[in-house]
């Protein structure tokens, strides 16, 4: 393991950190806000904790699989252990596990709040928190990679594949920087646009980015709390297609870029997703037609909630755990599939679904043809045995945190739905669960053991489980590991 | 397909129904129940469709795998069928779907009932109700085989596994029906040794019978309103010891009568059970500790309670639905975890888990470690890839189950934890779950096709998904199919 150099990269990063915490500064002094002295200070502490770090640099470069698992999970850490400073130092949220809850949910774009009131939050700190939903969505080493290159070796692809959703990660361009570069910069110019969009629906400024932060991430902090609920219709709309269209994977658009539509468009996950997003928008607007003046009122609301909660981003515009029993189920089973691997949503992955429903047809087919050789192939490849060993592994350990999460979680006597849905919302990256951690609820009441729990969920959920579990497994700390993951 | 086989089988297994159903019409003729003309009726009817059946009797018996799961699929349908006529025809249950559900319910081993009063019901339809629980649990199957060889070339064998619980079934010797035997006779001997033990501790011979009918199939039909919670506590002890004992896999049974200690005490899933259980029993006695007494009479519940759900039996001393969410939480889990394989329980075996996790600890170390090779092993036996597969696929499948039918039934308008607990109940063959359907309540309150997908459920838990399956498979309707399952 080379030490040195994960030192140095987790120095970079909390440089960068420091970096961002520029524009929330800029914020502050716009509003004139008292909490710019807590800013200051974060970045003062983040420089210092950095320097020391970057002064580690080594000669060798590389790095590999296993320290790349390092880096993000102990990177991802420590981004949300600094990121939480400003609103504790602003005493905004007095207590500093809450803070970190905040700031742990806003970087795995989660959305889940520990807040009953949004709106007391200074404006610097609303930006703080949706950006980092941004920053969080597509990735901080991503980030730092576009920027400059970091590792040698193919260090950087090992530190991208660590970092991003999905059973397999593929380098768009050779040079994983320079795919890195492609990808901040499609996912800059869909919030651009997305942001010009609710401007011109007649959104404030401040509302347009913060709202575009939260959808780009497929976060969903609000800075209101009826989340999306006193927005316009057609800002409602566009923001209904921005979540859709950040929970496809960004191959999509590379493909598109390129004009490899024939490419684009043949991949078998996008239509999978379209389609269960489709069958739910349906199936749920039957169900509520009779909550609404209108059966299009109410195809508005199926369809924002859908793609709010299979996208994993979790704004709302109306209360849906008042909803019928029937719509909620459709929604906690959207939920826990999710979005497109990819992308920058959470939850199982489309893609994951169709990969092991493929395998459980082939094996059926196998009992009954037990002389037939069926290859299964994804978007006309044939898929590595280790890429179902590796999704089936990820199918029994998700399983097995879900159920030891809910188990803790329960302990603190809410009801089970609440415990339930709240493992769902945060496990997955969505937000609002259902009950007291619903659309209009908080994770305010649950005690610090649980809201640890709700933390380490939100973080394996983001990082996918393998880089924390790696991190704390002590037989995985051994010398000779030269292969890729 | 040897389709006379099948239709031949079926004719046998049809006459043997009619032959069992002798001792309720025994029952009422002790009682002098009116109950008796609706018993010989179907007996009747039984005896005439078994005639016609077994008149296409083959000179070709042999029976391929393929052929099992179909006779063994249709079997338990037309079983079941059959069976619930003397609940239609008395009617003591007026509504024939009504009294399906019941003798499903009671077949499956799954003790869900849609009665709110059962004592209202005479008493040779209180033992029928129980005697189905004891021919499910062991199997009617593996009953007829027990009497009479079936069919030639390994036929009984591919019954047998058809209808047995778990990833793989091993004859206990090389002869089916000797294997058959074997079982029942061990299966005959334990019920006999509750029976006695029941009324030392003071329980009528009715009561002692039926409970003991319900205890050894973990079925869980009681034939008073409250359960067992009206019999003493000695008594209730005797339940818990025979309902743990009953969720063991026979085979270790076997091993200690052939005195084969070393083969018996080896098996890890008797372990990974009684371990689980005794985790959830000491973490729910903790937990409801201030409900009772003293800690024993929590204890006493716990242990019940535990026992009761995990070897899915589903018997009630008290409403667990009452206890705190962290108790009720620990049952859910133990309940989807299930008995052993090999046993007269349900739900998705111990053993199944075992190999799940032993799968994903090789999969994570093989991230690591790329270049080792571990070989897992059960019992000190490599395990095949092809029963990794089996495992996997039927995961999958049981998820995907789970799902549609939550969604189903939850457009019945009860709420998620009643419609959530009653799919975990049926579907591992358990009996109550929590909310509506929970130790107080039952399923009389869904609609008709809730009803129809709790029945099919009860019966994908009980004959493990795969009979089913194809059975409403076209594609597996070929001729060519020579290898065993």
């Amino acid at each position: 393991m080379n030490k040195r150099m994960i030192a140095y990269v987790l120095g970079i990063l909390l440089l960068c950190e420091a970096g961002l915490l520029l524009l929330p500064v800029a914020v502050s002094l716009i509003y004139s806000e008292s909490t710019l002295i807590s800013f200051l200070l974060t970045i003062g502490i983040l420089c210092a904790a950095g320097i020391i770090l970057i002064h580690f640099k080594p000669k060798d470069k590389t790095i590999f699989a296993k320290d790349g698992l390092f880096v993000v999970a102990l990177g991802w850490i420590f981004l949300s252990l600094f990121g939480a400073l400003p609103f504790f130092i602003s005493r905004e949220i007095p207590n500093y596990l809450d803070a970190l809850f905040e700031t742990v949910s806003g970087f795995t774009t989660t959305g889940a709040s520990i807040l009953s009131d949004v709106e007391a939050l200074s404006k610097a700190l609303l930006f703080w928190r949706s950006f980092t939903h941004w920053i969080g969505g597509m990735g901080v080493l991503v980030f730092v990679m576009a920027v400059l290159p970091l590792a040698g070796g193919g260090g950087d692809l090992h530190l991208m594949r660590a970092e991003s959703p999905g059973p397999s990660v593929s380098k768009l361009v050779p040079r994983s920087n320079k795919t890195a570069r492609i990808l901040y910069g499609i996912y800059l110019v869909m919030t651009i646009a997305q942001i010009v969009l609710l401007l011109v629906g007649g959104m404030p400024l401040f509302d347009s980015i913060t709202i575009s932060f939260g959808t780009a991430g497929t976060g969903g902090f609000g800075i209101l709390n009826n989340s999306i609920g006193g927005y316009n219709t057609f800002c409602q709309a566009v923001i209904t297609v921005f979540m859709t269209l950040f929970g496809i994977n960004f191959n999509v658009y590379f493909l598109i870029l390129i004009k490899n539509f024939k490419g684009a468009f043949k991949s078998e996950e996008l239509w999978g997703y379209l389609g269960i997003m489709g069958a739910a928008i349906l199936a749920i607007t039957l169900n509520i037609r009779n909550h609404f003046d209108s059966i299009f009122e109410a195809l508005h609301h199926a369809a924002f909630q859908v793609s709010s909660v299979m996208t994993t981003t979790g704004y709302s515009t109306t209360d849906f755990d008042k909803w019928p029993e029937f719509s909620k189920t459709v929604l906690i089973m959207v939920m826990c599939i999710g979005a497109c691997a990819g992308s920058t949503g959470g939850g199982f992955k489309v893609s994951r679904v169709l990969l092991l429903l493929k395998y459980a047809k082939k094996t059926i087919h196998s009992y009954v043809h037990p002389r037939s050789i069926k290859v299964i192939t994804f978007d006309g490849q044939r898929v590595a045995n280790e890429t179902f060993q590796g999704t089936m592994a990820f199918f029994i350990v998700y399983v097995i945190i879900f159920a030891v999460s809910v188990l803790i979680v329960s302990a603190d006597k809410h009801d089970l739905v609440t415990d339930f849905s709240g493992v769902v919302a945060t496990f997955n990256n969505i937000g609002p669960g259902l009950g007291k951690v619903g659309p209009t609820g908080n994770f305010g009441s649950y005690g610090v053991l649980s809201k640890i729990v709700f933390i380490i969920d939100m973080l394996l959920g983001r990082l996918e489980i393998f880089p924390l579990i790696c991190l704390f497994t002590p037989s995985l700390h051994i010398k000779h590991f030269r292969k890729k993951l």
